[in-house]
């Protein structure tokens, strides 16, 4: 250490990476004033966590799977960095679904939001950027930016079922563009895209030669009479890194069970060096829990249907209750979903003159109604805010009807408007 | 997109950090030519999993404690991504040994390889570099070199129980040197570093201030007679972050539940935006299996005594078995280890004039006897290799004959010697 440059006292700073990754829905959230009204029970429509309330609970053959394989003290070892061989198999074939994966292309990742990370940082270097939707999930932004790498969005239209404006999105799409992000269904809008709707995207992609990253970690969660498309399962020419997990579908969010699976169009990731990177990318910090992955077959093989049938029937249920106590709510637009567990709604923020976003709405309803929902800026839009599907009906029915009657005592025009409300 | 930066072909390129992540041990052992005898069982003296022979098992109670968490159907949810808190509580009061530790200084991870990742990736930027042990264990230059961090090495002393050379230490420090890595008990060398030694390499860091990663994964894992002094126990003035884990002393590498320790001093790491950017860095894949997490006071505090002591016997004796069946063979020099499951010999390769380097040695050895040590050079160092002391005593006691039999074929003095080994 030459003279001139030693240190005369502490100088720890943390890196660029450290400062730059951030959640924005934890900002924002933190920064609200959120003051229950003591006389009312707290209702938290905000969690994305569907064991939250006891309601919704993963199967019993899904524990089993798991305490036989910890009994069994056979998977307690390492595995590989990208998964053991028998949970990749399992993986493969629960996802052969009009499109065929070899257990080679999947990598398991410790939850979605890992097999997330390992596909941005796979695909883009800092200074690139990669595309996301808006209204859309955060934890692209927290991973992307963390990384130095920009983010760009492209339009939903909330008029179309949420559906990707493509021309916006083909606008978006420069030199730089390393992937895009495809969420469907999607948080925060509950939407799931048609077959030609994907071909659409896929079309764009195509023509700019921009590479995917699909989140499907609500793949299947969809209602009775809509159908889900992998986008893979639609891409012929496109290269697709898809992401899914245990996590929502079977309701274990905390197990942390996700995967990649690499689709390979013209071995595009192959040449590129994608595909040894993610298993490279792997070994960073060497996968997830062992006992999860010794379930995994059994996880994925022997879920009675029913128990998805039941899922989605309740999500729905509760959707359509949701759907019809806020679309009788003067000054609310709420937007039936198709799937996830989700629903936005459209508040319309000239019939409440006394807030000045939803922000503050969102704020007020806390006060004065002891009821949660998380306000579209997390999801980088405006005027919405965002339920979620997965509370007890009971607890839904009376949440709502407190948004009601908020809605109805602020509305600009409701004979009820308190005076201060008028300023 | 303007035309001239219209792509018209597929440009997909895997990014730098996929391309600068790799993992050094698994370079070279795939670039060795590995055949073994086939009239002899192959024992792999090569990996650090404990588990893999099945002679060493977590503890009853380990497993009953996971077993608790999984039937009650309470631990499914996410997690706040520094983990619960009663767990954090737990890890908190199990490192408190000679220093105090809050449940607030204790972020849990995905393995103690999350937690290096976490602690190297808050303290270092692209282009800084961080200090690591030569001998040492490949992990930090497969996290840091990943990231762009440079690997800069400090020599241990083989002759004095792998101890720091603390001059040599000294003199790698530079202006962008922006953390110290101390690895104790040590992977590859099972060293156990007295009080007084930390002092020394404290006394370093203080005067460069320089802040200390401590990867203490083997933590109490050492011999009969000898102690583990956390290094957060005797620094009083420089900031070190502590990694440890479940992994190896509860003999669960593959549940992957590790942590990382805050010992601030004089509020550096607070100032400096440290502690809060390991909370941000934990946001990217929201922590580790929920119920481990869960699980983890009661293994933490019900684990007998025994089990710990059964371990560490276990390994002090096959270590003795090693170390003197070796310590006999010609031109081999084991050096006992005090510690961790590891014991370094040096090969003295004049007296194997037909072998380049140690690889070469390794190579020819499980062709001729289908015994396999990792060489030394996975751990960025010449002239040894690396046996692990978790196999079961009789395929040690075989495998260390087998060892004995090759040199003594090999060895250029001795009166065996046969004739292609001359040239
Ligand atoms: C769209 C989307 N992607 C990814 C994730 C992260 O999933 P995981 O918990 O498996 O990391 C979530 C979780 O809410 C999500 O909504
Ligand atoms: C010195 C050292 N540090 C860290 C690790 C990684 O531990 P984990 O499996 O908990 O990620 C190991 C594993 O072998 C090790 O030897």
């Amino acid at each position: 250490m030459s003279p001139s440059t030693v240190r005369r006292q502490w100088e720890v700073a943390s890196s660029s990476t450290a400062q730059n990754t951030h959640n924005p829905i934890r900002s924002i959230v933190e920064n609200l004033r959120l003051e229950p009204n003591p006389e009312k029970p707290m209702i938290a429509l905000s969690i994305g966590d569907p064991t939250v309330f006891g309601n919704l609970k993963p199967p019993v053959e899904v524990i089993d799977a798991v305490q036989e394989c910890l009994t069994s003290f056979r998977y307690n070892g390492y595995a590989p960095s990208t998964g053991y061989q028998e949970a990749r198999d399992a993986v493969a074939q629960y996802s052969s679904e009009g499109v065929t994966v070899n257990p080679q292309d999947v990598v398991l990742c410790s939850g979605c939001s890992c097999a997330l990370d390992l596909c941005i940082t796979v695909l883009a270097n800092a200074g690139q950027n990669i595309l996301v939707p808006r209204p859309g999930f955060s934890i692209y932004r927290t991973l992307a930016e963390g990384l130095g790498i920009q983010v760009k969005f492209y339009n939903l239209r909330p008029e179309c079922g949420w559906e990707v404006d493509t021309a916006h999105l083909e606008e978006q799409i420069d030199a730089s563009t390393a992937a895009l992000v495809v969420n469907n269904p999607s948080n925060p809008c509950g939407s799931v895209y048609s077959r030609q709707h994907l071909q659409e995207i896929l079309r764009v992609a195509q023509a700019k030669f921009v590479p995917i990253i699909a989140d499907e970690i609500y793949e299947h969660m969809v209602f009775p009479g809509q159908t889900f498309h992998s986008l893979a399962s639609v891409s012929e020419d496109v290269p697709i890194l898809s992401c899914s997990g245990l996590t929502k579908r079977f309701l274990v969010p905390g197990w942390r069970m996700g995967w990649i699976i690499i689709h390979d169009r013209h071995g595009i990731f192959e040449e590129s060096g994608v595909r040894v990177g993610l298993q490279r990318l792997s070994q960073r910090i060497i996968g997830s829990n062992t006992l999860i992955q010794g379930a995994l077959a059994g996880i994925l093989t022997r879920t009675p249907q029913k128990f998805f049938e039941d899922t989605v029937n309740t999500l729905q249920c509760h959707a359509k209750i949701a759907y019809e106590m806020l679309s009788m709510v003067k000054g609310l637009t709420p937007v039936m979903p198709s799937g996830a567990m989700y629903m936005m709604v459209c508040v319309n923020m000239a019939q409440f003159p006394e807030f000045q976003s939803e922000l503050h709405f969102v704020e007020q309803m806390v006060t004065e109604e002891s009821v949660f929902c998380l306000p579209s800026k997390c999801f980088d839009y405006p005027n919405y805010i965002r339920l979620v599907l997965t509370v007890p009906e009971e607890q839904l029915r009376e949440a709502c009807q407190r948004i009601a009657d908020f809605c109805e005592r602020h509305h600009s025009h409701s004979p009820n408007t308190n005076a201060h409300a008028r300023i």
